[in-house]
């Protein structure tokens, strides 16, 4: 075993992760990532930095010891706090039946954490700076340029997997080999950073994920360690473009978010606003995540998907799990467990991607309807009942470890149930009537 | 008007042509070919030889002036022969109404047919071994390699096209450029070209696109000029690969295509067969065509197709012939017109594909279905009461210039109108009959 080795191409979170898993197993590992070292840096420029921690990704984290650090360095988040126009709350617990929470986690810290992980294997090597320009997957080899010399190098190992996010090198070369299926959807819908200053941050109800549900465009908040706030204002790229001066913005937000423009304050918001672009959300689905004996992507790389289930990462991590037991079944028999990855996990893959897409529609719209919220009682209620059989698709999805195809499928009879139960109390109601009168 | 100028990227079909219509046009032209010259050469490899020419690409070739000259070295094909299983034939016209036919010409004569065109202009320029290594949007340039000497030049010009075919590396680029929608769907069926001799190609009944329907896949003949026909066998990539030995070859050949297997030759059968692995075929969808404000990719490049309808040259004929009108209504407005040549042509490049992913299930297997040849009799007969009005599919999209979405939606309102024709006369039979008896 202590032969083995193995490239990590990525340093983000599913990268440090994967590389500290193959580490543990003994391979001797390279990590290569094309940013610097982000625990040089101060801030990280363009990405979300909040993140929602939840079952998929903390077993993950377990098998390198390093859930209960990160969980002490989260927030639980109990529910949803739904923001009416009016400035009205209402808070709506994600598992009203036992209570569990999910975690808003900053990106840096766990990045970084993971990083520091990754650092104490003596097996274990990084490299930052270092860019993937080549890749040859019959000589199994990749080329690997070092930003700042520009020297290169052509480098293998027994294992290389590609955990370098939504716009992966890896699979990029993997896009131009025959036969490889691939799609990448944007959305209509762009989103914007904006921030509750920690001296305000007392003002929003603290351990809920708040949501300001408008319809056709939402905005959220998760809390911080620092007790600040990160907002996210998610809307039609088009809406965005509307709003392009200082009254617009402020007349937008006093109109639709009344209680949320002075938390925010209105100088800031403006500033914020107008320094950054809305930036764009991807959905990714490829027909096979392996190519040749050696190559594999995993995470972002190989199923990135709009925020919307808070399921990116845990979905990225739950990977290195699955990657983990393929492993142990296999006694590291790469070849193998690439091609079994990709038929296990390409059905899970697709279903979460399809359900983040999902979401989107139930965070802005329909948690303010009527037929949502009796739902959720009505789910609340069974899972009291029965808490084996009757388990709510978001309970599934964020508190177990359900293969999500399967959550889906759950859903999907569920429904029918429900659908049944209802013309069946209708036709015994016009029974009744109808013997009654 | 003679200080515009344009690149065009490839210099296949879609590339040449596109550069003589620029050219035309009066545009400086500068034509760039990965490949070497294929007038140079004695054969091209790997591609598919035959082509079936019809009325969208005659129309963009009678604009440059090369429609007759293509013609007299094609041959028409006026139906399907359909072979059985037991070899019985039977003869499909195309348009039993009119007679109109579809041509079958060489993918090497008519390319060279166009470099020669394409040279006769004194502002167009080609250059052969040149390959796009680099792509700026924003400050629209493009870096090119010579591969012979390996210098590489950063140039531009008003106007960037991008005809480098269903792996086009323009659109490599674009991809990587956000909010850009993107899928590539490679289908489970391969092909592999065969070839029935000039010294037997009598045997075969002339003027029409031969088809061996099996259901689960088939075979086609195509006519050359020189008496031989190119022969293509479409099957699931696992059948290709379970057929690895000679005996099981003949085997299949005696019982699948008894009467083809005298007229391909068994040792001529079995060497093209172990020659060469079956080749994949894809189907391309974009979400836009134009990126910044020059560039612009057509043909392949944007909407790569499944060859089953043989639409995928005619589609690319026919965005030049687009392209030009476009330029023609807006002054050679080229920002403007790339934003409109989306707008105008996305809807109908994806009708395309889906047609000729749907036209594989017609060709393998529907051809032989009772009801298929119903309605074939039922729509030429329509269609010579009604000739303006009951135009059937395939003639639509083979015969006219029918936007191929109008196309589509013309067959939908044809199976309503025959579906509500079917009730009607049941109804009335029914009627009648309770009247009568």
């Amino acid at each position: 075993m202590d032969d083995n080795s193995a490239i990590v191409i990525g340093g983000g979170l599913v990268g440090s992760l994967c590389a500290c898993l193959l580490a543990e197993r003994g391979y001797k590992v390279t990590l290569y990532e094309k940013r610097e070292d982000i625990r040089k840096l101060t801030a990280s420029k363009g990405r979300s930095i909040n993140l929602a921690l939840s079952h998929r990704g903390r077993k993950a984290l377990r098998l390198i010891g390093l859930e209960d650090e990160v969980l002490k360095n989260a927030i639980p988040m109990s529910g949803r706090l739904l923001h009416s126009e009016k400035g009205d709350t209402e808070s709506v617990k994600y598992d009203p039946v036992s209570n569990q929470c999910i975690y808003s986690v900053g990106r840096n810290f766990l990045n970084q954490a993971l990083l520091d992980a990754a650092q104490k294997y003596t097996n274990l090597k990084m490299f930052f700076n270092h860019k993937v320009v080549d890749v040859d997957f019959n000589k199994s080899t990749i080329e690997v340029t070092n930003c700042m010399t520009n020297d290169s190098i052509i480098t293998s190992a027994d294992f290389i997997i590609g955990a370098d996010g939504a716009f992966s090198v890896l699979r990029g070369f993997m896009q131009k080999m025959p036969r490889f299926n691939f799609s990448q959807d944007f959305i209509d819908h762009g989103y914007l950073e904006l921030c509750v200053p920690a001296k305000r941050g007392d003002q929003l109800r603290p351990n809920h994920l708040h949501i300001w549900p408008r319809g056709q465009f939402m905005m959220i908040a998760l809390p911080n360690q620092d007790n600040s706030w990160t907002v996210t204002l998610f809307m039609p790229f088009e809406k965005f473009a509307a709003i392009d001066d200082r009254r617009k913005l402020i007349e937008f937000f006093e109109s639709t978010f009344p209680d949320a423009l002075p938390l925010i304050g209105e100088q800031e918001l403006e500033s914020m606003y107008f320094k950054n672009a809305p930036s764009a959300l991807v959905s990714i689905k490829c027909g096979q995540y392996d190519m040749g004996n050696r190559f594999l992507i995993i995470g972002d790389a190989a199923h990135a998907m709009v925020p919307f289930y808070g399921q990116g990462m845990n979905a990225g991590f739950e990977d290195c799990t699955l990657l983990n037991e393929l492993l142990n079944q296999t006694q590291d028999n790469v070849s193998k467990i690439i091609k079994l990855f990709t038929q296990k996990r390409q059905k899970d893959a697709f279903a979460i991607c399809d359900l983040a897409m999902y979401n989107y529609i139930e965070m802005r719209d329909l948690v303010t309807k009527p037929t949502y919220k009796l739902r959720k009682i009505v789910d609340g209620t069974l899972a009291k009942l029965w808490p084996e059989i009757w388990v709510p698709l978001y309970n599934s999805v964020s508190f177990s470890h359900m293969e999500y195809s399967k959550c889906v499928e759950n859903k999907s009879w569920q429904d029918e149930v429900l659908l049944y139960g209802v013309l069946i109390t209708i036709i015994i109601f016009a029974i009744l009537i109808l013997v009654l009168f």
